[in-house]
């Protein structure tokens, strides 16, 4: 069972939410998948960076099998975006902004977990980082695209400052709920700045769908 | 080690032998691999599933390293269809009754296992849905399909049925191999009477081999 | 914490900083990433491989995760490789050198781990063999390529060596450094044989990138 404080199931459940959302709608709008597609998306997605977590720090069963709540969210918020995906006119953006959120929340909670469970700093950091986009990098394997910690720099980068914000919160012994939020504000407000202002490092024309077969520098 | 019945032994040995023989035919159809190549899918597809639920039930090593029957037998099927795969003349028939039964064989054997672990009911039923799909996907992702379990309503639904009547049964008390009988013909059942009827939820033209660069709704 | 010999050690950081490179170089040259893209490439590449070894041995949280190195030096292999990468003339023959040494060093300190643990000879091969072509995997699954330890006869097969030449030396009581050296060399000259010669079992032409929507054979 998780040791956190309850505010730390509060950031698990809402990042699951949202990335039950996020991966559902993307089925809808990337590959047209039917229901079952589409639910299964939006709970790989919403699951997938908390189960590989507590894989990695050895809380198995993983939170996900050991409360209901896990399942119960993530599959509400496939089934709602299942509903209202065909509605929204503004699916890309909406799509971006609940991957932020998922992304946010899911490295702080990670960070916070692998100092419960007594990881060291630096690797709090990577396992925070890992949290955050571990369910969109399985979202973008199983859908054939190159996920977004690849191809896109402020994606990675953005979850790197959560984790560190927490962490370093931690060891100055003002971690509580304030910092979290703060940390992932951080997060989100330079995802979001990144993907307005097309921030990134230096890349090739259309390097978020870029072909492996394209041709190669030798 | 497994703490289950003789006959969930026998059920995963036969799971095994199904999802080897079905990998490697779909080494030999779809993607002409070598001999290694197609050894190699046919072991990772037979091994997938259960890996993936050992992980997450904490039973490790998984059984997979824990029995060497286990390898022999994946071992043996993928071999086996790489000696006969290029005799057969209906392969893709052959795939997809192999794989039928794998899902089968495997949803109830995860099912069962989860609650010999004392996971709950709901989250028994995804356990067993998951051991079912997972030698699948691993095989999907690796030669870059769609998974079955996204593009297919009636792949991962059966699944879900035969790990519902495993724990339903579970909990009546009327456990035991008729009823992992029961389940497991009732996956089998739909599954191939979804695929001759090409039943699924609705879903555009193509979809199994949809592509994520196609034309996209906004 | 990992039970092994230092040399243990040694073997398990030498891979870990070849397959950063290699990570790093193969994001520069088929994907063209940028720099967090090349980093984070080059950091799955070269951790991958024992994290899954380390998770099937339930040795849990992963050597990555207990021992600051393991980051730092595939961190630092990542960052050279993308600082050096645009100069390489011969970027193709460097990526698949430094593939063969981390292939050739991590099938042994696979294999070798697995005997400490208590595994069965036959799995304790396998899993050598998993932990040398797991990184490798992982890598070409991100970049959306068929992964070498399918498309390629001579990937699987030189790491099958080195792990059961580590197996066989352990069991004949000969296993020490000395040993690892001549399996972990057996490897990467076979590999690199291989590459030269073009060896490999029969496979038509082109799979190494085949595609699975290409004709199919029925």
């Amino acid at each position: 069972m998780s040791a956190g404080p309850p505010w730390l199931l509060v950031l698990d459940l809402a990042g699951t939410f949202a990335f039950g959302l996020n991966g559902a709608l993307t089925a809808v709008r990337a590959v047209r998948l039917d229901i079952v597609g589409v639910i299964a998306l939006g709970m790989i997605t919403a699951l997938g960076g908390g189960i590989i977590r507590d894989i990695l720090l050895d809380d198995l069963p993983p939170a996900t099998f050991q409360d209901w709540r896990y399942l119960a969210v993530a599959a509400g918020g496939a089934f709602i975006a299942f509903l209202l995906g065909h509605r929204l006119h503004r699916l890309a953006g909406s799509i971006t902004v609940l991957d932020a959120i998922g992304l946010s929340v899911f490295a702080v909670a990670g960070a916070s977990k692998a100092l419960d469970f007594g990881i060291g700093a630096a690797q709090a950091v990577i396992l925070g980082t890992i949290t955050g986009v571990g369910g969109g990098t399985l979202r973008d394997v199983l859908i054939r695209q190159i996920p977004s910690v690849l191809s896109t720099g402020l994606y990675a980068v953005p979850a790197l400052v959560a984790a560190a914000i927490t962490v370093a919160a931690s060891s100055i012994g003002v971690y509580s709920w304030p910092a979290a939020t703060v940390a992932a504000s951080a997060c989100f407000l330079i995802r979001l700045l990144g993907v307005h202002f097309s921030l990134s490092a230096p890349e090739p024309p259309g390097a978020t769908r870029s072909d492996p077969d394209s041709p190669e520098q030798e």
